[in-house]
């Protein structure tokens, strides 16, 4: 941990350092006596940023308010941050139509699309008035709101932002936060933005309505760090602000020039784990237990964890796995495909009839091959996390192989914990890849017969090839663990010119 | 021309060009007595190749053998080229099976649709099995073939390829017709690849599996010259060779340069048309007699011509009517929008599903505006050119607004003979806004409202306006002809370093 003596901005004694996600770290409930509870947010980004928080004990972090009683504390932490388990929070109430319209009208559908290209664009998306309506009544104020959220805390603690601020805004929902901040925080304040999924190339970028895609980059650019996964994303952000903005860039050394003079550093940190905290969940009881639903399961477990997401390519993969038993009847009965299936979006359309195919498609491929004694497909969708990382520490092969994938925690937490030297099949367009892709078997998405031959060489490879490509990759990942991905942004902060002078 | 003084390779008295494409100039057929008869092909680039032939007189034209009478001619050709109407042609002839697998499996849906991001990526495509053998068993062997009659007609004339050959090849059915063209003829050879589709971005272009993906670059890369329509195209082709194949490429030379020490140039000849054709064909006296029927049309005249091609973006531009009718009642029986639209690729399952969704949308908007007198859309699929040519003439509004188009000579054709000082809405994503952008409205093809926002505009554009827009619209499409495009490519083939050496 050399880093934190060299480059911990803390070393000064004064930085004061503020999260800004749309998600935060708990949600307020009332009890049945009317008391105040609250549970913990779950998903990597949460985990992630919870790091940070261990990291910096002092910092604030300020996040939407998702329940009536959210909207309570919300009111509460206006003066000064609410504490709850060691961390400072700040809740953000929105207007409740500006958050629908931002959420599920303009940033999930709309940027989601766009970052994971997922349209079918001879037909899709239809731009007009709705968009502009999402974007210019839920997606800018929202925005305006997290950043008036920021100014009055930083306010109310000591009177406003100095230059030893560090404002770490997170992810698609806040795009439009750095500019708002700028505005009220002055050119003193350091802002880094955090991108978690991927970069679109500039022609998919351009795919946004005018007024976006430009008020989009404008604001990422009032950043002084603007950071991704992996360096592909980065590269596709660096070519998407010269070719739509026409600003001055550096390929090479990562580096924007605004128009400003001002330099913004564009960056990849790809994001991590706690190895430790999946080590010691594998070894729970709740994890044992369940165990045992795993080893019933007949033959090799061939295992996918996702959310139903159009991204995650979840119906190929059934198709690769048809296509495997097709060509290799010998392998039927031999080998049971877990898939844990997580619904999700399942008011936006295009989710709903996701799910249809897939359900479609596993009663196909069982039908097709299923005995008495042995389902193909045994399709999971409850709530159990014990249940998914027992099947992590259990598998024989997992299987990722989405159309694209702005990291892929799973391919990390199910590999550190995995105990059968698993072979991880791994999507080239997942941010992993980057990473994790020299000692996995890699696919090309689109590719079934390619899938379907990575199946059965997983399946079929031999105890040394196994053993020394799962070693390889728990060391990669633990070399590289979430303490890692905070350190590396806390010294480029301190590093980047700005702090310096 | 001070160019073909300096620059002409023909100054040596010794270039042999050949070029080879896919669909010839001619196609041969009988007559009712027997004998031979034969028709000229049709459509931009053989237009565009036969300006190449006009100016290099001893050139000789391969292309494949379509009709029964044509491969009696590719039997008589293997010897000498065929001549006719002063052109030296050699056909080819395929195998059946090889040939449908080329153009029905590979080239039409799969490259064409990867070229123009045309697949709905969650579902399609699924490669595999199918798309290995129409590569293995289509792709290749007819490229194969082309580079053999290539050689033949080389061999056959005065003993094979020397320094002094130049070799053309055209489009995306002949990618791997390099690499067979450079093994057969050796290093002296030089060979100029064009693409006269959109190059895609290099995740884009990734979709392909692997073996096309990596193969069909490599081939390319045998070329001395791969050129495209725009610098956009080329700028997506050198990152699509750095980032799949890892080659030294200098991006701002456009220059890639080849394990074995080649230096490849990659260069945008933006391809147009002669407009003393077009001009020739206004005045005459076929296109005057369907002037009449394009008066009788009520109100200001909105026409578009095209293909029906997923590609080119028809369903969204009636709907932009339509809500440019909605925004603007007043200019509801003001205009009629004539849309020229030409069958093709019925027996590909997504092009029969487009067709249908065009003509649903038609009766849509017709029945909810349409009154006695007035049929907002007209659709015209007669196969009829000289009712486009006094469509072009009298148009006040025409509509280009393609997902993606590699050049688009529709944009250059109709306004070169437009009389009506008509507007030109252009989409970003055609290949004609590099050059034309500027003095059209320029619209992004996904935003429905800014189309209908530009239909109106030009709709009620003041006249000085108009004429300022076509005034330089015009000079632009004449600064940059058909003839310009040639000389263009033949002084960069004189320039290059291979031939100074």
């Amino acid at each position: 941990m050399t880093a934190r003596a060299e480059g911990n901005p803390k070393a000064d004694g004064e930085m004061r350092l503020v999260i800004v996600s749309n998600r935060g770290p708990v949600t307020f409930s009332r009890d049945d006596s009317g008391g105040r509870e609250h549970s913990r947010g779950a998903g990597g980004l949460v985990t992630a940023l919870n790091a940070v928080m261990r990291r910096e004990e002092e910092a604030v972090w300020i996040a939407s308010a998702q329940s009536e009683e959210d909207a309570r504390v919300a009111a509460e932490s206006r003066e000064a941050p609410y504490e709850v388990e060691g961390l400072k929070v700040v809740l953000v109430e929105h207007d409740e139509e500006a958050y629908e319209l931002m959420y599920n009208h303009l940033a999930n559908p709309l940027l989601w699309f766009v970052h994971h290209g997922l349209y079918d664009l001879p037909y899709a998306p239809e731009l007009g008035d709705e968009t502009r309506r999402a974007w210019e009544e839920g997606y800018v104020p929202v925005n305006e709101n997290f950043a008036e959220a920021v100014a009055r805390t930083l306010e109310a603690s000591d009177g406003g932002a100095g230059d030893e601020t560090v404002i770490l805004v997170h992810d698609y929902q806040l795009y439009m936060t750095p500019l708002y901040l700028r505005e009220r925080l002055g050119e003193d304040a350091f802002i880094s933005v955090f991108i978690h999924i991927p970069w679109p190339e500039p022609e998919g970028w351009r795919i946004l309505p005018v007024y976006a895609r430009e008020g989009i980059l404008r604001s990422l650019l009032q950043a002084d760090i603007v950071a991704f996964h992996t360096r592909g994303y980065a590269r596709s952000f660096i070519r998407t602000v010269r070719e739509v903005l026409g600003v001055e860039v550096d390929e090479e050394e990562g580096v924007v020039r605004t128009e400003g003079g001002r330099e913004v550093w564009v960056r990849a940190y790809p994001i991590s784990i706690d190895p430790r905290e999946f080590e010691d969940l594998a070894r729970s009881e709740e994890v044992e237990n369940e165990e045992e639903r795993i080893e019933d399961l007949p033959g090799k477990l061939l295992l996918r964890v996702d959310r139903i997401d159009l991204s995650k390519n979840i119906v190929r993969g059934f198709h690769s796995y048809d296509r495997m038993l097709q060509q290799h009847p010998e392998m039927r009965e031999q080998v049971t495909f877990l898939a844990r299936l997580q619904p999700s979006r399942e008011d936006i359309p295009e989710y709903a009839a996701y799910a249809e195919a897939i359900q479609e498609t596993v009663d196909q491929v069982n039908k097709k091959y299923g005995t008495g004694s042995w389902e193909p497909i045994v399709l999971s969708m409850e709530d159990n996390f014990p249940f998914s990382v027992a099947a992590y520490k259990n598998y024989d092969v997992l299987l990722v192989n989405a159309v694209r994938d702005g990291m892929n925690l799973i391919a990390k937490e199910a590999v550190v914990v995995n105990e059968k030297d698993g072979v991880l099949i791994l999507s080239e367009n997942a941010g992993a890849h980057e990473e994790l892709g020299e000692h996995a078997l890699t696919v090309n998405p689109y590719d079934i017969d390619e899938q379907a031959g990575a199946l059965y060489e997983a399946l079929t490879m031999s105890d040394d090839e196994r053993a020394r490509r799962v070693e390889a990759l728990q060391s990669t990942i633990r070399s590289n663990t979430i303490e890692e991905w905070v350190e590396a942004q806390l010294k480029d902060i301190a590093a980047h010119g700005k702090r310096r002078g």
